[in-house]
């Protein structure tokens, strides 16, 4: 039993924090204010790419030391929370952005070398982006086994058809790969019926339908959420990722570690609303006291930091059960953090912009932005409610009388 | 002790339905996506303002019968509510939008027959609309007392300087009138302090700064919520609303009904929620049975219900309050609905997103634009926090022994 | 809508009030040292007895005109908060505490008159008390088609065997007489299958097995909450209560207005809390403020007001539909209260503990035991999840398409 | 980071679950019962302290290892846990009940020699018990400064004067120790205002007053909570534990460890709860599912699951912190565990007690009176409210501007 970090963790700790300091947060009002003008490639982000790679701050969630910084969970977790406190441009601007992180992770660990050369190259060097197209409008996409676009086989090609969206990243200029999930072998059970193919974001047939809100927000400067159709799109037999009808497997090995960067970036979020609302709270004045010396406020605060600690705790575990055990045996690990971080969120940025009024929810703070990435936290990968059915199986099982 | 509506009220709960089943659902949708594509004045709004006044469904708001519908607070109640149900298009088709409702109210009471002339009886007849200038950036608006626009005395114009910011209504097209509430004495206590000047939107020096947004909402197409600038505007003396000095008493005149008002269009909220919440249930099958069949889901449909019916009833209580004995004896009551409804509301849009999945918080269902409003009326006409102050201030001195 | 009581209410209001000032709270706390003392049966309750009777406050829960008062569910309700403030003694000294309120109900609309003459009117005179027994240990009595107890006919006998728990009252020494129902004819379905019988407490086989606690209370001054076993005993064909297999029925009758008299108790629970909270918090003082002045008590204390009152007009609605439209038709609004108003109340009087320190879980302070009161409610009369279940039900039913 | 225990401590985890099968639970039931029928001193707990010691599991709190077992904080934490699922036993049965854990650890580390020949010795044989008396009644205890009791010198003895209560152990037989702090030098500031002296219970002046109940229990068995008058009663100066004046840094010397220990029971009681919830939901048949197939069933044991688990992460945290930096330096974090740990059981317990319907809060389950161990720590060593305090203060310190 040990809560402190290992030295290289402390060491990459340090290193993001001034990079934070020196480099993001100066730039995020400038950065907010061309996006809300239209401009989708405010022009500093190229710069701070750069300057993450000539820190060493690149890649850092890549697992395999070949291709990325070769970190464990446990090690990588306290950085990804440092880069959820400016989640808009901290993660990009690392090389450390869903969905790309978890395209890259794919390609590492099942890409050809003819899919590593053309796809993950340019994806490490931060020189294109892609997209990642599961979730189907009108099927719910927490049964696995409801998927409908089909990936059909027809001579040397695969032939796509079918509807995809929040498929995040896609209406970027730069996302020029889709990784898709589809139907290969309609007769046969979920965990084999599916295939991956990656697909050119210009491929004929490649229909982008439309970018989806999320309360009011485009999120334009990352790619925003997109809707994509696919009427009969033709990629040819070694677009498939590992093999036909391991889609399933694919998709979950991807999960695991994805919900961990999730969490933490969420436990980020936390952090930093949590420190906007005691600032506020020091600077305001009314009726003729601090916020900061009111009850309620104080009660806000404790609170805060009560649920963010033990959400992190619960997410370093899990982390530490990954790197362990493997994402299979953390599954129970990763549903209830995938349950408790974004209620924690949602809640510590709630207070945070109750504590500053109306603009709180405006466009004077991060904070009305954040709060939706929490609230959407609460679908992604899964609804709480599927979460916790998973949890509570895996409790009941162990009551359950032997037969 | 009868909670049965009267005959009249009924009646006009009846049209009113129907004129929202005949008009204002079946137009939501194009609503919505003309304003999305950037048009501030859908057209259709023009027929919507002549069918309602055709159908006698005019200016209910309004108690005073020379002008309005001369409906007590407990009869308008249920139709406010009802309006609610689209908040985006139905208040202002029946020209019962905020903040016009409030501008009229104060221009029948307090209004010369001028001014009636020059802004009550265009607003009342749904010809331009109105803003109101009260809330002040940087300074807690909770805390009478604090706010520093000047309305200053200069022969026979006032001179007003100062910053204003969450006018809702302030950024229309149609806005000829800013309903500015500033300091005109300094040295007087708070109810002395402030005075109500009528400012018409095209005055020299009157400088609209920009829109603010609600998380990612413009609600452009009802004027959105601005920030302004007198910088030196000038107005004659005859556009002092009531007397000088009186802007406090003024304020505290429109909020009480206003706040019925707010607190029923949230209940209405909420039932659309619960309405779409139960279709969306009964629509969609998951693992193998319907989402209407599972216990949390319905656990959340039996809450909505418990909690919407509760809310209706206590704002039903004040209304029936203020109509017997002035909204200032029901000054705690309204207090009251002010902290129950927004968060009854917020929580049943919640769950009615959830089970919408990640189509809740997109443009393709209204509910995520709903839960804003409720989210931001935990702010409006002062925080929960105040509200909750006042209530519990009132409930101690029933306890306090008598010296 | 009218949220003003009648004259009669307002009248028997104000001398029930004064009944509880003059008599109530001055003999609490030596009632509760009598009882702590092993005393089940303090002689303080035979003089409140006599005075109720001679106030006119005697019998106020039975609407039949010719037995009881005559009030309607709406008239009586605010009587019936007002014990609520001292459950464990006004209620019995009103001859209106359950079981015996329902019992009566019973006897005076099914009662033949030989069982009005030998057992209504002597619970009437407050002379007996009685029992009700209908909960069975080993099954869920949330659902009906459970129960296991026989009722047999034997010749001009009907035999019983089972048992019973949860019988409130069963352990007072005046208890003389068991109203129980049970299975009469097993292969009819749930709505014929059960019969009721009036069985004389000291018929043999009639054998009081224990006493359960809650939590660590007795409740032995009320008789307490009793286990019974039925082993072969035997009662005349004429102690059937209605007809044979209308047990369901009878018991559904029953339910109706009792569950609005334990709700507006619930209520009156929680207003004595809530001044109980109060009055501590205007005494004490820590770190050098009064604990009034602090905003975490303030904010209790207004949601404590803004609960309870949403609460007595849901009740109040409830009551006001039965006499309108009958128990059946109030059906979900009854399921809705019986699920709020514990709620509600069991949160309230944490509160109020929590304000008291250590004192408020001991004997004190009555509100330990209110606590106890309110939990315990969760559960009386059906579950809080089986009420949601109703709720919800009957919620989707309105949106359900019609084939 | 790391999440695992170390070889020592699983093996005493394993011992000590053994133990608890083979001795604790076996005996659980009828441990009770002789409670309830008022025995105070059940035979087998003589039995279960000798086989206790027999297997190397006696006096395991202790981290001083000449005395006891020498384990550090985060070693003993996941042993607390185990006790805590049969609080009412385990922990006496191992000679790891406060309150004689924490005077044990004060006579270690500051008793005189002939203190710890005449009192130190004997309670680590488990052959006298003793009590803890600080808090008293009329004053807040959660500010320090406010207690009135007087420990006056006079000659070569001090002389007691005041009123303790919730003194733990108080009333039971074997009870021959009183731990007293008083004031000794009331000008003083409150850091050297104190004095603790240790005061033989039978020595004249000493007046044991009466028992608290907590929610209807007496805790009888343990020696209940207890109030006590001094009158008068005189000590002989030996009698002072340390220095004069030093009674506040021993209090909080005696805290630190303390709420580790009641912490890491309560951590145990939620996980007892837990596990009686899943039995009860695989058993139980109602509506035709077994309630383990209920949704809302499910969602309750995945939030207690995710609850625990984080709690225990931050208590073993806080405990790793006080080994590792001291139990000052813990501060804040004792506070949090203090919120979270509480509030986190008695929710998991609350859902455990009503998936067992009224059983759940009588004697037939530990439930009930589990559930009042929770809801009591919301004040033992501080309300809630004042450990937010001290969290809400260190977090707000973090951000405020160096002057």
């Amino acid at each position: 039993m040990d809560f402190t970090f290992d030295e290289r963790t402390e060491k990459l700790r340090r290193e993001l924090l001034d990079f934070m300091d020196e480099e993001i947060y100066p730039v995020e009002d400038q950065f907010a204010d061309e996006v809300a003008a239209g401009n989708r490639r405010p022009a500093v982000m190229a710069h701070l790419k750069a300057e993450a790679q000539r820190r060493g701050l690149w890649n850092l969630f890549l697992p395999d030391p070949e291709h990325g910084a070769g970190l464990t969970n446990v090690q990588y977790a306290p950085l990804a929370e440092i880069t959820g406190r400016s989640p808009a441009i901290a993660p990009e601007a690392l090389n450390c952005a869903p969905p790309d992180t978890g395209n890259m992770e794919l390609l590492a660990l099942f890409g050809t070398d003819e899919q590593k050369r053309r796809w993950l190259h340019p994806l490490l060097a931060g020189a294109i982006r892609s997209a990642y197209c599961m979730t189907e409008p009108g099927v719910s996409s927490s049964d696995p086994g409801n998927l409908t676009t089909t990936i059909e086989r027809d001579g040397d090609e695969y032939v796509l058809r079918g509807r995809k969206w929040w498929s995040t990243g896609l209406l970027a200029d730069e996302c020029e790969l889709l990784v898709v999930m589809g139907v290969s072998d309609p007769a046969a059970p979920p965990k084999s019926r599916y295939s991956i193919v990656l697909v050119p974001a210009d491929t004929p047939g490649v229909r982008k339908v439309r970018g989806l809100r999320m309360f009011g927000y485009t999120h334009g400067a990352s790619g925003g959420h997109g809707e994509v159709e696919f009427d009969g799109a033709r990629v040819p037999r070694t677009a498939l990722l590992g093999e036909e009808g391991a889609g399933t497997a694919l998709a979950q090995a991807r999960l695991g570690p994805g919900r961990i960067h999730h969490c933490m970036r969420m436990v980020g979020m936390a952090e930093r609303g949590l420190e906007l609302l005691c600032r506020r709270a020091l600077e305001r004045q009314t009726f003729g006291t601090g916020l900061a010396d009111q009850g309620v406020i104080q009660e806000w605060i404790a609170e805060a930091r009560v649920r963010i600690d033990q959400v992190r705790l619960l997410v370093l575990r899990a982390a530490s059960l990954i790197d362990r055990e493997g994402a299979r045996a953390a599954r129970t690990d990763i549903s209830a953090i995938k349950v408790a971080a974004p209620a924690m969120t949602e809640w510590v940025l709630d207070k945070a912009i109750q504590v500053h009024g109306a603009a709180g929810l405006s466009q004077d703070t991060p904070l009305a932005e954040l709060w939706v990435q929490a609230r959407t936290m609460r679908f992604i990968d899964g609804p709480d409610e599927v979460h916790r059915m998973v949890v509570a199986r895996r409790e009941l099982a162990r009551h359950r009388p032997a037969d």
